[in-house]
């Protein structure tokens, strides 16, 4: 089969071995893949991605050796079924996953393993048992979008909402359209996005945000704090002692970017008793003063990927209409378009979310 | 009235004018203070805490500018009324309070304040309102103690506990025995507690600690490891969809040393899904690796000080006997031994916790 093979620095389109089935799989030609941030950071940084996968403990598997074929973020259409399969979905079904197989008791990651191809190739070999069927009322192109979707809805639920939170989403690239498309659904307001992109920030308002700010502009942290404080609060270190408190509404703010310096511009920024839920995956070290959260009492909850559920319920969320999808979609190349679709993406102003389409 | 007053770098002791009670206050002559740690920080690196406060928004008031009268955890005698107070404890009650002092409707901060004199002075203004009496049932030099156990008593509430935890704390210094003895107090058991010194592993179990570990010769996260995960438990990234994970016991870990470089040696070393608190106060810019926050969904609650109803309990738990504070104090100096008490301090085996007796 064909895929793009990401290989020292750069993707080449090659013929690789078709998938061989092994017990309980299904062999699924890819009709879309969506390209991920993390994707993008891979490929700008294997060595180091390589290196943090080492240090992971088994949990990460990118090497910088040898080829390995990207692509978490699939649907596709099962062709054939392998070995102790039981046709729950007959071949011609559209499906989906989350971005793991199973080799009889054996789990394997699909996106960054030299094991098994990702979904930038013509095939992939999925589990049958951890399929989900696409319905015929979505559009078949949007069971791409369930897994970066499902990040936000796993967001959503780390950060522990009470439902009186104001919530702040610090960057507004797919991982923040997916924060802001789970809070919408969780009937928070006002929802505050920042980005410095005038496109991200209409998308942003797409999916849900009700306040979107250019932070080169104005300070997004100056909006939250005015709209969680009553008239007349006295935010005073003593204030409770000297009975002039009041009460403010909680504020959540999600990291979205997944770059240094975003924490600390946070923990700056960040009202009192606030939670931080870091979203964005950032890979390098970075600083920041913990003096300042200590001050303050922040929060910081660290969270990554989804769970089962959450990435079932995202399907039916985006099947029954209740989270849009389509605005995400910005672009669609083969896989000899998946070089420059990785250039492109750094346009915030041109692109959100490129789908690879093998066959096309 | 005489005083240590920090000036340049060091402490000289002088005469002050006496307090003068503002509408509310009582006359407090100080039996004894202890030396903390944000004191021991704030005499090494003045210009540093200066320039924190200055951007703290008025939540912390250390100048490096004009002289200063250290000391936040005192204990003393009430020797006069002044106006506008109820004389609900008369003249020769020894009392406690949260080291705040309010006039009229103002608050003060005691300890690294400009205005108000702290506690390493024969006298301190205190309001009548937050007096707390220290019962004749408690050995009256404890009342030094409760602010910095009260600290231990917050953590543990920020803590969150379920009561199913296995507690690691790293650091026995007075904030890690504070921790270790508010854990105690809530039964949590083995309570793992981790110090390159003997003398503070020692303290450790005497306050409370199941098992006491020296990172020199062995790792406290290993130890954490090993009690919380069942035999046969499967920690492999995808355990879950293979069904062969099991059960960890929930893990959260104290950071109670308070320099750069720990939390990152935590993060590398918490177990997945632990929740972390920072309890020890970094004043220094810290850095660190997020993508291991991330890949093990880390949660880390910043904390500080207590609040009134955690000092009052704190109070009643010493006075009951269900803490034993006596093993801290390890030294006494009048106000001209504060100066070498500050050096003295920086040596573990020698001292946990110096009080200063202005009357020696």
């Amino acid at each position: 089969m064909r895929a793009a093979i990401f290989r020292q620095g750069k993707f080449l389109v090659d013929t690789i071995p078709d998938p061989v089935l092994a017990d309980g799989q299904v062999l699924v030609r890819t009709r879309a893949c969506g390209i991920c941030g993390t994707d993008l950071h891979a490929a700008k940084f294997p060595r180091q991605y390589a290196e943090l996968s080492r240090r992971s403990g088994g949990r990460f598997t990118m090497r910088d050796d040898v080829g390995i074929v990207f692509g978490h973020e699939f649907v596709g259409e099962i062709v054939s079924l392998g070995p102790g399969t039981s046709g729950r979905f007959p071949p011609g079904t559209l499906v989906t996953s989350m971005p793991v197989t199973l080799a009889g008791t054996k789990a394997e990651g699909i996106g960054y393993n030299a094991e098994v191809p990702g979904a930038f190739a013509e095939y992939i070999p999925l589990a049958e048992r951890l399929l989900l069927e696409v319905p015929p009322s979505m559009h078949p192109d949007h069971g791409a979008l369930v897994e970066p979707m499902a990040v936000g809805e796993h967001a959503a639920e780390f950060a522990r909402l009470t439902g009186e939170e104001v919530p702040l989403v610090i960057g507004c690239g797919p991982v923040g359209l997916a924060v802001i498309a789970a809070l919408k659904l969780r009937g928070l307001h006002p929802i505050i996005a920042a980005d410095f992109s005038p496109a991200r920030r209409k998308l942003a308002q797409r999916l849900g945000a009700d306040m979107v700010i250019d932070p080169a502009t104005a300070s997004p942290y100056e909006a939250l704090a005015q709209t969680i404080t009553p008239a007349g609060f006295d935010g005073s270190r003593y204030a409770q002692l000297t009975g002039g408190a009041g009460k403010r509404r909680p504020a959540v703010l999600f990291e979205c970017v997944g770059v240094p310096g975003v924490m600390q511009g946070m923990f700056d920024g960040a009202p009192a008793g606030a939670r931080i839920v870091i979203v964005g995956v950032c890979m390098e070290t970075d600083s920041f003063e913990p003096f300042f959260g200590i001050l303050k009492q922040l929060d910081v909850q660290f969270v990554l990927g989804y769970t089962p559920e959450e990435f079932a319920r995202t399907l039916d969320n985006i099947a029954s209409g209740r989270i849009d999808v389509a605005p995400l979609i910005t672009g669609r190349v083969g896989l000899e378009g998946v070089q420059a679709a990785f250039v492109d993406l750094a346009n915030p102003e041109l692109h959100a979310k490129i789908l690879v389409e093998p066959g096309r």
